[in-house]
This record gives structure tokens, C-alpha cells and sequence, in this order.
């Protein structure tokens, strides 16, 4: 019997027997004796809810966390006062944290920070200003000391006094009568200097708006590198004053002006985030050529290409009128984007159009180039003189990585950690993005448990510090504005863990539970990783209440972008507001649901609540599928789905029976394992663009009737 | 007994008789032979939900619209085609309708202009091309004809046509196999010329993101001023580059660069809506004097106003200096603004500070002024030369209106009907906003019945061409970004109807029906009345579900703005993150149970029908209450609210008990409908600033119990 799929999905989310010993100081503190403000309350709510517990829900967790007994009690005598530096980023940051505050607990607090000390004070130390322009290697770390009647915050710049303050903000805890903050001692500072996310706004646009949230979200998990991927063969996304047919003819009309630009840089830099711009050449480019043929490796004319995948168009880069163009270009962006780093692109250039052009090839032979290979380090070669010229640091993907360049370039690696630290090996700088690409639609433990340098790296000390961090990567075939944050979040969350915490922080299970409490932080910045589907919901459903489709859909995910663009053919002008694009990757449904079988399977103490949440669980599928079924049938753009209803009442009463053999053997009848297991894994294949969550949990529930008698 | 709020709410939602008669063709109209898209399916959903029926689910009504046989197909055929002018503002109006249809039905569809004629075929005719400057008079009017394989739009110019789209995106219908248009013919124009939203983003500033939002929501209503009120006492929120202490001192950072503005008019001026921005002088302008106190009549330093109301902090309109500083900013924001309107606000200057000050009583001394007022109007005689310099047109609020200033000034009456009437006799244009001031919580039947122009007017034909129209107004004492599409949407929705439709269409019961359906319309634009709420009510539980709360709060609504400032003494810095904030005003829940209890007691042939509904949902509130109670004592932020469980369950069980007793009389026990009756009016005063949307009918249902034996 084959369960590929499902086995590998429980394989990552089983506990890691180990962490107790790796992570003393942290187990010990993972209990507060207080009241968590945010955990589900209780199975009344849902099935899968936890119970009420005092615990610790940091993420991304602290290198160092001990817990006193005790507490700040947050009221309205508490006051704010800076006894070190103190600018503008500082102050306008203190501002927000203190009105995030106020939103968590309805205190209204004094945000007069001239205000003689209260009976309880919040005393914010900072070394040194903020710099006007963020850097690579800026110190981040903070202490946070928390007792009663007193906060201390210390950091040695702005961006470490940033981070404490996120951390203080998820300590807020309630217990009846009011919210607190647990007395704590707490000294952090990243593992990773690079913690990235970059958008592909190229293939499509991502307003403003969205920027600007995405911005809020990378704030609160400490991410610091908001990589923008503004130019694809599909779009031309910034505004050039110098060439402004670049984006003119290239972009639909959808951009950014300069402006625009302008604020996301200073919105961003007011929450500690880097914005490293790319603009991927020699491929990824037919946008540009649209406007500025002439730039192009093969004749015009040219247009936005509305297909996905790898094409032929290049920039040629043999003529020194490009780089004049390009000198001009990345002139004028490098006073729009006043990072020291610039990311070039350079991934998956074919070569077709230089080889297919007699002037190249004559340009390649006369200049001793053996190959397109070659050609490209001669057009990087030039570019980084461009670059350095404008006192802009490199950063490119995998390609890049080639002899004739110096090692100060920054490589990003699509292609894993081996090519990764091959990189490092020849003394290149390195970022990991590989295993961070959410449009493959995978789970959270997937993301988490990759590791920029894993435990049984090859790599030396020296080198390793080569390995600058990770960058999480949403590309933009398949997502829309009304999309993006239900495929970014809550995962990116557990990915910033994974740049920021130590490296031996890897407990799945309570990466889950400390996630499912971020995600409603998140939702509170006004994330729609949460609204977003229920919204599209009611959208498809025409409904403003569908607690039928939010059953299915909660155990239902899409299938990644491979299986889509195959199955789909979708191209830029796919309408992306289907059952597919409803429901997200990696629900809680698929976590929930295997914990509760666990629990159910170890006949634990909690063995009796666990099945009873079960039941429910299984119980409500069966109940759903008629009402559903009809309704799905009743529209258009769900006929199709109609078949979903009737497997979920299916693997809702197999569930059930499942249940009932494991206790009662005896019940079970002939071959029903065998026939069980049949069906369910029968429904792994995907229908329709999605697959559902919850079936390698069942499948072991299935093979636990019996006693395992199938095999 | 003292029913008087109860029984005013009643009132306002029964259905007009005379409808029929005053409207044929509409009346006719309204049942389309086809499913309606939107319309809330089951009474399986919700205790309220209607039946699938077929019906008109336009909003505003168009004047004129009739329908046929048969039905336009919405597939991949589509191709558009303009046969008139077609300038970028036009192609981008119809590349989004074609977007928002292809979301609604899941058809990708053709955007590519050029191609030839499919087999179905959408063609757009514009006579004109849009004005730069969109200009109050200027054409709106469009027709739309619907048949198999064809829609033609008509109009004279891009306004008309973008109005046309929007009608034809409410069109879309679905039936079995796929979506259509139904075929119609629609000839339609607006009955006034300005139809406005204000909001004030002065008290609280409101990010750019929420000013987009409402654009869009403006746009698909009709509604064509954005009328910007961007300054106050509380906070200065446009950038001057002239003046920098205006937003640097004025604004706590909380202000819209002159980058931010132009997108927004750019956006405005795409969705067929003029940007009409106010400063408000000589009063509410304590911001202005943070940064410039010379300007002010009274001594500095000034410091931001935190309180709201009427503040006695005026500009000095006795000295040469404050023209020359207004001349000044005035030009800038011409320069920014490119509307012909300015507004100067004028209201609620209480003179306090000029009588105080000895040179301004020299001063009007010397010119003869008698009093403040006097003095007001030699202030606004100074600003109208400065403003018509700058080519504008004056307008303000009411108290402007003074026999000093020419009549080619518009007045905006806060005062009501009766000022507006008064000045139009004078021969002043007037906008009419008292009757829509969406901070007073009132009923959308209250704003939508109250007209411009009543049917009992005194003016004549001429005087009634000088109401312009109307204005709705989102004050901003008491909201936040997170807040704001609550109070604004759907109600607006209603009242634009009352600004664009003819003065006959009245129909409540009608109005609410449709108000639902454009309630999801306006959640797919990205607006948050739908989803705000529910992450307000997600956050305030710590859940991300909560059903109980929803129960609850989907009869509570939130008590009006003077209710509220008196019982809760706001001010600019208040939280606004409790119950109150997450409650909407006149949720479905008030129409429906009161739809449901007129058909219940009228003997319908859908009494069985209504009986389930009100029966099932009097028992949801019994049964909701003791698990809600709990988890309200839980959480520090809603502990005080726990008694509304209990009067939850108390009014779920004397509705269940008035059925009973309605449908047999002799079991109801003696006194039972006095002591019921008692309970449920004690229940009418506020409770923690909310207070229950479902009294009212069962008062009624009470009542009927026993033959109204009571009075």
C-alpha cells in the first residue's frame, strides 16, 4: 500500500523527541502562570480547539527567556520614558507599540512621553540613533527585563528597542480582572542577519495597500528584508522618470510611482525592514522591450507577455547601448532605493536569443566567450560595474555564482542548500530561499524545519558566517491582492522563527500551537490571511454566512503551483477566484486533526476528550454533506465541487467507525480496514485544484483498527 | 405603556402602500424570469435568510428600466468593442468592469480591445471624451441594452458609461450552467448632480488604503464627491509645502503627502468622483496654530486638541498677515485640488476668542461690524476674493449663509431640510447632509427616507434646482481605519439611492432587500463592513470563531455619538476597540426579525415559514446564553457585559412563550403579557453603549398575544 503524501505530511509534524534536552532553559519558561490572552477557548467552539493553558506563545522565540514570578499590571498609570537616545523612528515606533497595546487591552495609556515617571514605568534605553540608512550588519539585539510596576527595555540601537517591543506586546497576557505582561528576563538577538520576503509584483501587481500590511506582518516577526520584485517579462512594476515607457508600455498600467516607492522605503525603514529592489536581467525582461525594443537580444516588436514559465527574450549585451540605458536605469534607482545592496535577477536565461543573433555570436567569438554561460558573466561583469559605481552591493540568484565574479556579490540560492553552501565553500556570500517557496503550497513544518546551515552542515565556522540568512519567496503567477495573505501567512511566521531563533528551536508541535496565537496578532495588523477566504467565501457562496462551506473548506487546501499550472494551463489573465484560491495551504484543520489522533491513539489522560472532539468532528462532516451538496450544485462555479460533499460525509463515517473498532474490535466487519483504507486514499488525488488535509491522519486511524492487521 | 423608539423604528421599515401605483414600470421590473446571484439562500443558514427568488437586485434604481425575454450569456465569447470616442480613462473604467465580471462568474474574458467582433458582443459608444477636470453639471446620464448575444452602452460621455457598468456588473445573475445578464432596457440619469461622502480626517486620521476602499464603494453606488475634510482641531492632515508647520506640528505624523493626494484624486477622478477638499476656518483650527500661532486670535503656544467639540481657538480675521498666509496656502492647495469647489467649512466659530481679544474689538469698532457674526462675514468676503483669484467656487457650512456674501456660493446644510429650503428661497445652491449623518447610529430607513427635496417642499421648480443634492457624513470622533466601513457601508448605499433614483422610489422593505445583496457586492470591493467586525469580534474573544459572540452581536448595535461622548467622555486618544466598536448600526438582524414577525402575525401563506425562523431563533438565544456568559466572564474586556447573555436568553424565551401563546390563547398564564412586556422595555436602555436591534418586534409579538387585551 502506498501513502507517499500522507506519511511524509505526518513525518514532519511528529514531535522531535530531542528538544528537551537541546532547549533546557526554554522548556522550563514555556509555562506562565497566567492566562494566555488568545488560545481557542474550548471544543464547543470547534473540534480542534485547545484548552485553556498558560503558556508561552512567543515566535519567533528568544535566544534566552527565563521566567520570575509575578507581573506588570498594564493600566493607565503606566508611563513611557526614554533615558537614552531617543529620535523620531524611536518615537514614532514607541507610539505604535503603545496603541497596539491599547488595542489588546482597552487600557487607554499616556503616549506623552515627557510625563514624570508613574507608578509604573516603561524605561526604553537605547545606545545610539537610528541610522538613516539600515545596514546589513546593524546591531539588533535587545534585553527585556519585565517585574512588577517596571519594564526595561535595552538595546544598542533603534532596531533591537523595534524587535523588544514586539516581543512585549506578545507577552500580554489576561487573567480576570485585566491584562498583564508576566515578569520575565529576556536577552535576544538574531540568529541570521538577512531574514527576508520577497513578493513577485512582476507577474501580479500587488497594490499598495498590500505592501503596506505585508509590511506590518514582517515587522512583527522580525523579518527585516523586504526583497521587491519589480520587473518580469509579465510587468514592469516601478515608475523611471529617465525612460517612462519602461513602465508605460510595460505594465498595464499597474506601477509604482516614485512616490509610492518613497513611502513603502520610509514605512518600511520606520519598522527596521530593509528594501532590497530587483530588477531581474538578462531574461525575465520582455516587459522592458516593449517600450525600449532596442534593448532587446532579438527584433521587435515586443509585448507583455501573458504566459508563465522560461523565455527567449534577453537583453542583448553586447552593445554599449545598453549599458548606457542600464546606467541610467539603475542611476536613477539607486536614489530611489537607498539600500547598499541591489538585486540584478539573472536566473534562468536561456540564451536562444543570443544565439540566435549573428552580432552576438560574432561578439561572443571575437571576445574568446565559449558559451551563453560566458556571456552572461561578461553582462554581470559589467553590470556590477555599474553598481559599484552607484555604491550599490550585488545580490543575484543561483546563476550568478560563477567564476569570473568577485565574492563580494550576494548570492540568493533557488536551488538549495547544497548549491548554497558550494557558494560559501568558494567564499561567496549566500542567502537560502529554496526551501521557502510558498507557492508550492506546502505545509508550515516543511518550511520550518529547513535550515539555512542544517545541524550536519560541511561547511567551517568561518564559512558559515558566510550564510547571511533566508528570504521567503511568494511568486506571483498564481496569487491575486485578494490571495496573497492567506499563501504568506500564517507560514512565513514559522519561517522568520526559523531566521531568528536558534537553530535548535524545531518542536513542530509547539510551532503549531505558538502559530495558530500569531496568526490572530496577525489579523489584528490587518493581515487577511483570515478574512481573505472567508471573504471570497461568501463571494462564491453569495452568502454572508456559509458554516456548511467553512467545514469543507477548513479541511481542504490548494494543490501547488506545479500541479496547477499543469492541470490549468493559467496564464496572467486567469481569473484567481476559485475554490482553489479560497482555500490555504496548510489549514489548522491538518495539524488539529492529526494531534487529536495521537492523542486519541496513545490513550493519553486526555484520550477521552480527544475522542469526543473526534466524534464531533467526523460527526459534522456526515451532518454537512447533504445541505452542502445542494448548494454546491445550486451555483455555477461550484457544480463542480459537488463531488467534495459527498467524500467528506464518506471520510466523516469512516472516521467514525474507526473509532468504534478501535474500541470495540470485535465490531469490525470483514475487509472493512482494507475497503476503508481504499477509499480514503483514493481521494488523495487532487479534484479540481484542491485535495483535502485531514486524510493521513485518518488513514492511521484506519490502520490502527484491528491492530494493524493489514500489512 | 412607552414603547415611542420601538414603535418609531417600526414605522420607518413598513411598507409603503402606494408604490405600485407611483411607480409602474419599476414595479414591473422588479421580478426577473432568473436566480438572483447574491440573495442569501436558506433559512438553513440563518433564521432570517430569504428563499431563492427572482428578483431586481439594482442599487440606486435606475430611473427607467424594463425587461424582456431572454438573457445575454456571459462566456468566453465576449468581446468589446468601442464605437465612439474611447480615451485611457474609459479603456481603464472598462478593464476593470471586465475584471470584476470575469471575479464574479470565474470566465476569463477578453480585455484585448482591438479584436474583432465575437459571437456576443459588448459595444460601448461615448460621444464625449472625459474632461480633465470633472465638472459639477456634467453629463451622467447612460442607456444599457441587454439581449441574447449583445449589450449596448450608451452615454455622451465617460461618466454615463462607467455608471452603466456598474449597473451592468449588479445585472449578473446566475442559473444553472452558468451566469447571464438578463435582457433589459435601461435609460437612466441622476436626479441631482451632487452626491456626496464626507469624511472627517481630521479627528482621526484615516490611511490612505481606507480612502481607496471608499472611492471604490462610491463608485459602485454612483456617489461622485469625495468630499475630503482634512483639517481641525484635532489634527492638520494635508502637507503644505508652503507652510510645513502645518502637518509637522499639527498632525502627530498623521498626514497625506501631496504625492498621496494627487493619487487619490487620480483615483477619484477614474471612478467618475470629484475631490472636494475643506479647511475648515475661521473655528476648528486649534491644529493650525501649533505651528503658527500668529494666525490665532488668542495667545499661544497651542498644542494639538485632544477633546472634541466646539473649541473657542479662532484665526484672527483682523489682521493683513492671516490673508497673506491664506492666499498663500489657499494657491498651494488650488494648485493640488484641481476641483472647481473649495469648501472653507465656517461652522461652530462660538466668537469667544475674538471677543476677547481688545485689538479685534477695536477693530470691528472701526468698521462698523455689530457682532461676531458680522465679523465671520467679513472673513468669508476676504477668503471668497482669495478663493476666486484661485478660480474656485466657495462653499461651507451652513452658518456662511449670510446676506454678505453673493449667491454663487453652495451652502451644506447640517441644520436640515428647512435651512436648505430657506436659502435655496434666497437663491443660494445648497447641499443637504443633516438628515446622513452616519455617527448617529439611526436606521438605514431613517437616512433613506429623508429627501433633498420632500414631496411637501414649498420651493418652486426653480428654487428646487438650486439643491444640488446631498451629502453623507462620516464624522470622526469616534471611529478608526478599523472601524469605519461599519459605519459607513451598507447605509450609504441606501442614501446614494436617495441622491441618484427618482423621488418615488421609497419602498423600505424593497430598499433593505436589495441593501443586502449590495452588502456583499461592496465586501467583494475589499471593503470591511462584513469582515472588519468580524476581526474586531475575533480579537476581542481570542477565537477564531466564535458563534456564541456572533449570536449576540448580531442583535446588538451601538448607541449613537452624543449617547456615547456623554456616557463615555471620548476624546481623540480613547480606544475605539470594545463591543461598541465591533457592533455595526442597524444590522440585518432589526428588518428581518421584524419582516418576519409582520408575516407571522399577519396569517400569510408563509406563516409556517416565518413561525420556523422566529421559532429557531429564539431558541438559538436561549440555547446561546450560558456558554456566552462564560466567555464573557472570562475575558477582562467583555466581563461587563455578561448580563446581555442572560437578556439574550430572557428574550429568546419570551418570544418562544408569544408564539405559543399567540397560536393558543388560553394557555397563556394571566398577567404574563404585562410582565413580558415589562421585561423587554427595561431592556431598551443602553447597556455599555450598546443596546439590543430586536425589541421592537417582539414588543409587537407580545402585544399580539391574548388580542392586545393589555391597553
Amino acid at each position: 500500500m502506498k501513502l507517499t503524501r500522507a506519511h511524509a505530511v505526518h513525518r514532519t509534524t511528529k514531535r522531535p523527541e530531542s528538544s528537551t534536552v537541546i532547549l533546557p532553559m526554554l522548556r522550563g519558561a514555556r509555562r506562565f502562570a497566567l492566562i494566555s490572552l488568545l488560545v481557542p477557548i474550548a471544543c464547543t467552539n470547534s473540534a480542534w480547539a485547545q484548552p485553556l493553558e498558560l503558556r508561552n506563545t512567543l515566535m519567533p522565540e528568544p535566544s534566552s527567556l527565563s521566567v520570575q514570578p509575578g507581573s506588570f499590571q498594564i493600566d493607565a498609570s503606566m508611563t513611557v520614558r526614554f533615558t537614552g537616545t531617543h529620535d523620531e523612528v524611536l518615537e514614532q515606533a514607541t507610539t505604535r507599540a503603545i496603541t497596539q497595546l491599547e488595542d489588546l487591552t482597552g487600557v487607554e495609556l499616556s503616549k506623552d512621553f515627557a510625563a514624570s515617571a508613574g507608578a509604573a514605568t516603561f524605561e526604553i534605553k537605547v545606545d545610539h540613533p537610528a541610522e538613516t540608512v539600515q545596514s546589513l550588519d546593524e546591531d539588533e539585539s535587545y534585553t527585556l527585563v519585565v517585574r512588577p510596576g517596571y519594564i526595561g527595555l535595552n538595546a544598542p540601537t533603534d532596531l533591537g528597542a523595534m524587535h523588544g517591543m514586539q516581543t512585549l506586546l506578545q507577552l500580554v497576557q489576561s487573567q480576570p480582572g485585566g491584562y498583564v505582561l508576566p515578569a520575565v528576563t529576556i536577552s535576544d538577538t538574531p540568529r541570521f542577519h538577512w531574514r527576508g520576503l520577497m513578493i513577485d509584483c512582476g507577474r501580479h501587481f500587488q497594490p499598495i495597500p498590500v505592501i503596506l500590511r505585508t509590511l506590518d506582518g514582517m515587522e512583527a516577526v522580525k523579518l527585516n528584508v523586504f526583497h521587491w520584485h519589480l520587473t518580469e517579462d509579465q510587468g514592469f512594476r516601478v515608475e523611471s522618470l529617465r525612460f517612462p515607457q519602461l513602465q508605460k508600455m510595460g505594465s498595464d498600467g499597474l506601477f509604482y510611482t516614485q512616490a509610492q516607492v518613497r513611502e513603502v522605503v520610509a514605512y518600511a525603514h520606520a519598522r527596521g525592514i530593509r528594501v532590497v529592489p530587483e530588477f531581474d536581467m538578462p531574461g525575465h525582461t520582455t516587459s522592458w522591450f516593449v517600450g525600449y525594443p532596442d534593448l532587446a537580444s532579438g527584433p521587435g516588436p515586443y509585448t507583455v507577455q501573458r504566459r508563465f514559465g522560461i523565455h527567449d527574450a534577453a537583453i542583448d549585451p553586447t552593445r554599449e547601448s545598453t549599458y548606457k540605458f542600464l546606467d541610467g536605469f539603475l542611476g536613477e534607482m539607486a536614489g530611489l532605493f537607498p539600500d547598499a545592496y541591489m538585486h540584478i535577477g539573472g536566473d534562468e536565461s536561456n540564451g536562444k536569443q543570443w544565439m540566435a543573433n549573428p552580432q552576438i555570436r560574432a561578439f561572443m567569438h571575437a571576445q574568446n566567450i565559449n558559451d551563453t554561460a560566458g556571456l552572461q558573466v561578461y553582462f554581470n561583469q559589467r553590470l556590477l560595474k555599474i553598481l559599484t559605481k552607484y555604491h550599490k552591493h550585488m545580490v543575484g540568484w543561483d546563476e550568478i555564482l560563477t567564476p569570473g565574479l568577485p565574492t563580494d556579490i550576494v548570492v540568493q540560492s533557488w536551488r538549495g542548500v547544497d548549491s548554497l553552501s558550494r557558494g560559501a565553500s568558494a567564499g561567496y556570500q549566500g542567502i537560502l530561499s529554496a526551501p521557502y517557496y510558498l507557492d508550492a503550497m506546502k505545509s508550515t513544518a516543511d518550511h520550518y524545519l529547513a535550515d539555512p546551515i542544517p545541524a550536519n552542515t560541511c561547511l567551517t565556522p568561518d564559512q558559515q558566517k558566510l550564510i547571511l540568512g533566508g528570504e521567503v519567496c511568494m511568486w506571483g503567477e498564481q496569487i491575486s491582492p485578494q490571495t496573497i495573505d492567506s499563501r504568506m501567512w500564517p507560514r512565513t511566521a514559522a519561517i522568520a522563527e526559523r531566521f531568528w531563533s536558534p537553530a535548535t528551536v524545531r518542536d513542530v508541535p509547539d510551532m503549531y500551537r505558538r502559530l495558530q496565537v500569531m496568526s490572530l496578532r496577525l489579523d489584528a495588523l490587518g493581515l487577511q490571511q483570515i478574512s481573505g477566504p472567508q471573504r471570497m467565501l461568501r463571494q462564491l457562496t453569495g452568502n454572508t454566512s456559509s458554516p456548511e462551506f467553512r467545514t469543507l473548506t477548513s479541511v481542504l487546501e490548494p494543490v501547488g503551483l506545479g500541479a496547477r499550472y499543469h492541470l490549468q494551463h493559467t496564464d496572467q489573465l486567469t481569473p484567481l477566484d476559485g475554490l482553489v484560491d479560497t482555500v490555504a495551504p496548510d489549514p489548522p484543520s491538518r495539524h488539529q486533526l492529526d494531534q487529536a489522533v495521537q492523542e486519541f491513539l496513545a490513550d493519553a489522560p486526555q484520550h477521552e476528550r480527544s475522542r469526543d472532539c473526534l466524534e464531533q468532528q467526523f460527526r459534522s462532516w456526515v451532518q454537512t454533506a447533504p445541505a452542502l451538496g445542494l448548494l454546491m450544485r445550486r451555483s455555477p462555479r461550484l457544480t463542480d465541487y459537488a463531488p467534495l460533499a459527498e467524500q467528506l460525509a464518506v471520510l466523516g463515517g469512516i472516521g467514525t467507525q474507526a473509532i468504534d473498532y478501535i474500541r470495540v474490535p470485535s465490531d469490525m466487519p470483514a475487509g472493512w480496514q482494507k475497503a476503508a483504507l481504499a477509499q480514503v486514499t483514493a481521494m488523495e488525488k487532487e479534484k479540481n485544484l484542491v485535495r483535502f488535509t485531514v486524510l493521513a491522519p485518518l488513514e492511521q486511524l484506519i490502520q490502527a483498527t484491528g491492530g494493524n492487521s493489514t500489512e
